[in-house]
């Protein structure tokens, strides 16, 4: 947050035109008109960067899932993983999706608790139950 | 899965007061009639025991968000993790929660994405935009 | 535990001079007269298999912590990282060293509190209080 | 450290009853006047808060093992991890508590090294010796 | 490596044409002929097949880095994680592309080192020297 | 980056004859003409400080990887493992050993996929194909 990106930002004005493609796609798709420093990073690599954005454009649009419940899982993983710019970013999206207080600590409960027993579990190595064994 | 646990396992009819009462308090809440594994390790320390069943009880419940997206966000916590155990017994759970396999590979496919992104952003630094930091 | 080594094991007989110095060594410091798998794995690269068992030997002799600390400490990440082969050797350590089934539930009861608690710090992202700052 | 946190801190001036006792407790216990940053931030959740204290409280107490101890095994966990405020946080804790420099620093030598031979036994898969599985 | 799939495997009998176009064109790609069971669990999810599948083949394709070097990587990330199904089925792609165990133990002593300085410096936190800062 | 250590930084002028020795061979061995914060804070343990360094100069020489193969697997891991020390350190240290800004954005490519795919595996859980299995 306080220190200078690995690679310098590259900004609309300075990319090339496969670059800003993926630039203008991300900004129609999201109905923003700004680009934001992921994307700016990853573009030192054309191919990177948009393989990434069909990836996420794809993953997160509405399925069998609400786009919601998906930035909450992202929410979810960012936290687990310790990553400070995902977690500002997609808590952002998350609640301009509609998030409310109320459910952004809800889901940190339950981080927490998965972070907990995942660690009893690892440790003490219960054999899993048959009951919980997938049916052919 | 294949090995044995690093303590023995509880059973029931072994079990003290202490421990009977949260395994009827498992059981009750569930409606099942067993208990699985995870818990049958903890029993050797009856506080960690209830305290983590209570933690669990309290946070799975409905609240700002249903019981199934709390299921799916353990499992995306539990596949962040590599927690084996948790992954067979939360799928398990959200299966009988309702969860459909297209949920299922959806969850999957956002914790691919954000296990992915998360490194992208932890590797490339780009600092956290002023968008996305939080009001007051 | 199921599986084979992605290398053979470098059993006592076939391995080398500069690898049965080091197995000597372990047996010796630690009075026994077996070498576990992950010498037997590692003797694949004798130069690594000395700089671990010296580092090791070091780092986990008697100092500023007595061995049994050392021996929890060892617990407590392996359950944070996962590791099953790591679970299994280091508990047996520590309970050779005297570690109580009491003891080994409470190093496991902070190892999951702390597990949800660094979730929790690392999603939330409070800032750091000057109270905690160290000292010049 | 350098960011503003994800929610506003609730300082105990706009705290509710419920939040207030959860404050006079922890500062009761710790005999203390303030409260950190942790903390203010949970309290958005206070049912979060409130569980999440009485297990620190429960678990961090005198027991098989001394507190200093226990927070020499947060350190390791927090460490592990990447922490940042719960690195401060437990090792401002840990030298209340009578910590040295070089119990410090002999804590974060196992760490290292843990976090290390986790890796190597990860990768290689030596199968777990008969010698470290649990008795009956 | 003992247990059931969370999911049944898909063979390439039972697939439908969009999943036989992925799995053709990874034998293709790989001149093999046969499907490893990776791919027949997130056969589930065509798009996830298809999205994994073709990312895979982009990225691992040579270019500024050669095949080799980046299974290298690749091994060193699934270690990092302990991941087993991707050790096995990485160094096994190592191996298959010329990776020799000399070769491989060095990867593997590197991600050690490489996982106790992250620790290192992730608990004592020691600031980035300017001279590491990236020019403009 | 933006926080104090958690310890002091140890200057070459107030170091004693032990922790010079190191710093000299640190410098002399990279031949620059200072030495980075990194090991400032590790000297406030001279046996961690020289323990740590002997094996980084043993494992990073040229061997049967080459030195910037074994840099780019370093900034792998760190880049998993979230250090931001690391991050900057070793991304410095590649670029030094003539790692080019297309080799720096592949690795990343490949960190990305390997950390996505690892989870795909490790939540459904596949068995390890039989061709993947070590042969005796």
């Amino acid at each position: 947050m306080s220190g200078k990106a690995l690679v310098t930002l590259v900004e609309y004005e300075m990319a090339d035109a496969e670059v800003r493609a993926v630039y203008d796609d991300i900004m129609e798709t999201r109905k923003s008109d700004w680009i934001n420093n992921f994307w700016k990073v990853l573009a030192h690599d054309p191919a990177l960067l948009k393989r990434t954005w069909e990836s996420i454009k794809q993953v997160m649009a509405p399925g069998a899932l609400d786009p919601l419940t998906k930035e909450l899982i992202y929410i979810a993983v960012s936290a687990t993983n310790g990553c400070e710019y995902c977690t500002y970013s997609h808590t952002a999206g998350a609640r301009a999706k509609g998030m409310t207080e109320e459910q952004f600590m809800e889901v940190l409960s339950v981080v927490g608790m998965a972070n907990e027993t995942n660690r009893l579990a690892n440790a003490l190595r219960p054999p899993v139950d048959v009951q919980f064994q997938p049916h052919d």
